[in-house]
């Protein structure tokens, strides 16, 4: 049954700049600012938000303290701890600045400071081209743009594409290279219930950590060096004295991955009906074929436990997805709504000048079906082995060596070398010939049940075309390779391109044979990427105009920049008659405590639940001490650590996880079910005061401690 | 942390007499009617709520029409099937009253019509007697009474002891023995979720069923024959036209089995601290036997599958009913309610007469701990044996054949030689020597550990005192028997008592051997009930005195007689930030729903609530379909079916299970947890106007169908 759902309400996540024209809805909500103070990304307040560690954190004093999860920092946590020291387990207060223990050298935090429109200097090159050249001239243009602002020292640099190339945004971010641990709760308060309580609401993590932020004498971005200098943000949040409770507004700011909302229904129906029922049913094949294997030889299973592992977090997430999107019934709502969206075009003047492109982009996407199970299989083919896999990437290297770096293929550029030789080292302890064979096997036993239009004559000449003859081939193959051996794949790495066409090794031969095909498929992707980068635009202008209409905005859809989403705390009504408050307290944690990890809550922390001290920090409502709410604010991956805040703009909690119902958001955002999981500061502060004191670090805070 | 708890609150199994006394409680509570029209189990309402087939029902039209579960109903489900017309699967409508199919023939129902306090004739004897002869004296009087009250025909009589030997009523029952199926929903509604969702809330079964008790042409219990009429119930119940919603007064009526809630706080603390977790540890000794000989060799676990799952259901439980007791700190709160109660006692005149025989009670009780172990181990070799109880039960017959049947051990008499014969027969499917053996060998190594004060000589004589000795007399006793023959059983079982004690068969010779012990065993059971029946009520005299003191009254434990209970429709705070709301919709159906048993609602089901004609029956607050609905009531085990009533005394819904939470509601009422699981009548009606339509039965019950 198509439910009638509005899937507007509380959904975006917005560019800064869009907050004033959304400025009523946004007061409506309870924000108590003006809107056009959040205009500005590199103005305060939301330049006291940071990108950090491959998540969200925010400045929250003028000496450079930075608050984010323990996930985020967790790196940090562990490079700092040693058998006699082991602050994973104990957690860490630092006694004083020079306690601050500085994090890995390759520990990042990046604030912002520059998002200009650059989409005449992007697109300039590319008008009047189509397909690769069009892709080429989007490229080069973002590189030289890149290079030139990253000529300034201490920054970096990227071209953001907002709605899929529509607008592009040259981003510049200034990058600090010195930061230091100063705060870190125990293991089992920063992560209590890890993976079993992992997407599960209702939570009961203190999944926070403290951190500190330091340049050189000069004030510029340095490397860890004792005479550093805590940093002086422009601008830092203020942590609120009091909490929220059910229904208050909350918004949060962070830097959101990546969001797939404003695809087409045909894109939608094509996740839904076939890729990811598709890719589960592959994926599970995969795992059946590791899992036997393990079986017959247990040496085999342990090779492959962490493969078997990811395939299995991938076939639970791609499950949870579609279940998510069927249950919003999202084929049908997009179907009807992009259905309205072109009838009402066609009764614009625009039409004329949009519905061709529209209708070309609309045909290219369809043309993605014709080869879309080969792709799949390409894809896994060079990801889910490990031999063939790096035979694949030393053969591909030998063709991308040669150019200038900067001409070189993504991925394969001299910063990815590194990578690719871990990999191939790793293959020692994850690689197993019988096991390989069997994955291949199973990967093109499927490409050979293709039909004609799909067949790639490299791929046929290789592995043949029956059963028989992929038998014959991978037992010739892998039976001849040296590629088996760690120092032969290292001496491989290192030679030069004619060396490695002239090699004779069976692996690394099939490879080179194969190869031509995926530089094809690789090929007919950018091409096919241009004209979408081309096209698409008219898409996002209908939609966008349509929206209008409606009186609604349109955010693009999430691409690492910072965004801003607004929202309010609401419980979760999950099933029928199965509801869950917006607010955890530290009663739960004794529920779930078992003594066990991840239920183990250290001593400490129970002794002062029992204590029941909760001062000023306990809820006024709930009367009770609380631990993490929930929001059904817009987020996904790359908003952990994100903060969250109140109607006055004050820090009430950082995001670190979304509701197991919310996987399918990255798609689309179901009201009923999107839920944001976020530990509550009071539970921080109380930790802070009350349980592994740290009074001075609560003074900079601007929340002094009761007790001291 | 011992929490203040008020375990009072809603709490209570009231005896019909009681409820004038708590008349201004129950009105407070929202009950509309006068309770002094409650008082009589025998007079209009209550003579209306019945015995049936191991649970309850109650009478809803005047020409006989029952309702009851569909679990308690299931047998005549079953009987009426046939691979041609498969009722459990299909459901059934009766097409009119001559399409109603008799049930089993040992199938009954029993209205009580006389409830009458006997106290002073069976404690007559009683008097200056203790031990063995106050326990004979009181069970000879009992079955003095009973069979004077059995001479009526048609009646079945008991005697019910209430606040453990204080009171005695003797219980008389009109038996009507041709019930008729009218409507059963299919087994998908009436048991949708079946043992996954068992004691799970939010639940979503239709477990109801309607049946009609038929009486010979003289208005009198009758086998069925086709000339039967329908009997006329002394009173019926009217079905409610409008629903409950949460907070509404709900009342139920029904034959809880047995609770302990007013045991002393020493068998609470032996409950929780001994026998709870003891008997998990054996239980689970005795899986991994079973399990372990499974794997060993196929065909033995199959054998014993149905054994093992009973083990485990019987550990589940006791561990469910262990948490719960830990959970509601039942130990803490006994001990210092029963302490309180003992120091307002001494400032009483009563405490001279009171006092000495509470001591007395409490001796005895505590000496219990004495032999608890043997108990436990020596209980369970004749109960979870196949061969060894087979053995144990045709030795014990053979003791109490010679004797008049009235006289005959209960458990050994005419009746039961049909039981004992069926478990003999069922050994050929159940036994297997390697099994018997390993469990043996299990249980009496445990026994062998016992300190010399719990020895039996005869165990010691039979097993040996060390392992060698045990595996050599289990090797030579099931080595040599012939008791693994179903053949020779039947012989055994139908062998005079001199054949038997004349038998050379090695198992029957051991348990001919070991007999004395479990005799004496049993000696000192009664005897120690004897003189807990005799001084408890010194123990339940105070406690009542002290309640009435606290302005409470008290209601006596469980006993299988009618009670009634009062309290609310309310929600279940599961866990922290986790509420269950207390009524569930059709929509959790759909969401459940997997299309596999148990979750395999039928086409008609989902049809109908797909299409959401739903009328009058939708809950106006919920705008939805209701299913089931949760209270706080006070049930037990035997309260399957029992009709629940609103504050008008109409019925609203059946009891058919309790939460998880609950199950140590038998020995104590956690108002915070404790919750009844009630099949919503509205959903009934809906199912019976639109989805297997019944309008005649609608019409019949004083609720018509919209749409006939």
């Amino acid at each position: 049954m198509a439910l009638a759902l509005d899937v507007k309400a509380d959904e975006g996540m917005w560019m800064p700049a869009q907050l004033p024209t959304i400025g009523k809805a946004l007061r409506e909500a309870g924000y108590k600012g003006d809107p056009k103070d959040l205009a500005d990304l590199t103005k305060a307040p939301l330049n006291a938000v940071v990108r950090i560690g491959g998540g969200t954190g925010a400045f929250v004093s003028s000496d450079g303290l930075v608050v984010t999860n323990h996930h985020v920092a967790f790196g940090v946590i562990q490079y700092n701890s040693k058998p006699d020291r082991d602050l994973i387990t104990d957690g860490y207060v630092a006694p004083d600045r020079a306690g601050e223990l500085p994090a890995n050298p390759d520990y990042r935090l990046r604030v912002t400071v520059g998002f200009d429109k650059v989409t005449d200097r992007v697109l300039a090159g590319a008008a009047g081209k189509t397909g690769r050249a069009y892709y080429d001239a989007v490229d080069a243009a973002s590189k030289a743009l890149v290079a030139e602002c990253e000529k300034e020292q201490g920054y970096r640099c990227s071209v953001a594409n907002m709605f899929y190339g529509r607008d592009f945004y040259l981003v510049k971010q200034l990058e600090l290279r010195d930061l230091r641990l100063v705060y870190a709760p125990p293991r089992a308060i920063g992560n209590y219930g890890d993976e079993i309580d992992n997407f599960v609401w209702p939570r009961h993590a203190g999944d926070f950590t403290v951190l500190r932020a330091y340049v050189g004498p000069d004030g510029k971005p340095a490397d860890y060096s004792p005479d550093n200098k805590p940093y002086h943000p422009p601008s830092h949040l203020q942590v609120a004295r009091e909490g929220v409770a059910d229904g208050d507004f909350v918004m949060l700011a962070g830097y959101p991955g990546i969001t797939y909302r404003h695809r087409t229904a045909a894109e939608f129906a094509d996740q839904i009906e076939w890729r990811l029922p598709a890719s589960v049913e592959v994926l599970k094949q995969l795992q059946d074929v590791i899992e036997d294997q393990g079986k017959a030889d247990r040496d085999a299973g342990i090779k492959y436990a962490s493969q078997l592992q990811s395939l299995k977090n991938g076939i639970k997430r791609f499950s949870g997805e579609l279940e998510g999107l069927e249950r919003s019934d999202a084929v049908t709502i997009h179907r009807e709504d992009e259905a309205a969206m072109l009838a009402w075009l066609a009764t614009q003047p625009d039409a004329k000048t949009l519905k061709p492109r529209i209708d070309e982009a609309m045909k290219l996407i369809a043309a993605g079906k014709d080869v879309r199970e080969r792709d799949l299989l390409v894809g896994l083919l060079s990801s889910q082995t490990q031999l063939m896999r790096g035979a694949l990437a030393i053969d591909r290297l030998a063709v991308e060596r040669p150019k200038p770096d900067a001409e070189r293929e993504s991925g394969y550029q001299q910063r990815d070398e590194e990578l690719i030789q871990s990999q191939l080292k790793q293959a020692q302890r994850r690689y197993d010939p019988r096991v390989e064979k069997a994955l291949v096997t199973a990967l093109v036993t499927r490409y050979q049940k293709l039909p004609d239009a799909q067949r790639l004559p490299e791929f046929d000449a290789v592995f043949g075309r029956t059963a028989a003859d992929l038998a014959k081939t991978l037992d010739r193959v892998y039976g001849a390779t040296k590629m088996g051996a760690e120092a032969e794949r290292t001496r491989l790495f290192k030679a030069s391109p004619a060396d490695i066409a002239g090699s004779s090794d069976a692996l690394l031969v099939a490879a080179h044979k194969l190869q031509p095909a995926l530089l094809r498929i690789e090929d007919e992707r950018k091409s096919r990427e241009g004209d979408l980068l081309r096209l698409r635009p008219a898409y996002m202008q209908a939609l966008i105009a349509y929206r209008e209409k409606q009186g609604k905005a349109v955010y693009p859809d999430a691409n690492s920049t910072l965004r801003v989403s607004y929202g309010k705390v609401t419980p979760l009504v999950a099933r029928d008659a199965v509801t869950y408050a917006p607010v955890t307290t530290v009663a739960g944690i004794v529920e779930k405590n078992t003594g066990k990890q991840p239920f183990d809550a250290p001593k400490p922390l129970l002794d002062a639940i029992r204590k029941g001290d909760f001062g000023q920090y306990a809820d006024p409502k709930l009367k009770a001490m609380p631990v993490d709410f929930l929001s059904n604010l817009d987020t996904t991956g790359g908003n952990s650590g994100s903060p969250v805040l109140n109607a006055k703009g004050e820090l009430v909690g950082l995001n670190f996880d979304s509701n197991w119902e919310a996987v399918s958001a990255s798609w689309m955002y179901d009201p009923r079910y999107k839920r944001a999981i976020h530990v509550d500061m009071r539970y921080m502060r109380w930790l802070m005061d009350k349980v592994y004191p740290a009074p001075a670090l609560l003074k900079e805070l601007g929340v002094p401690a009761e007790t001291h």
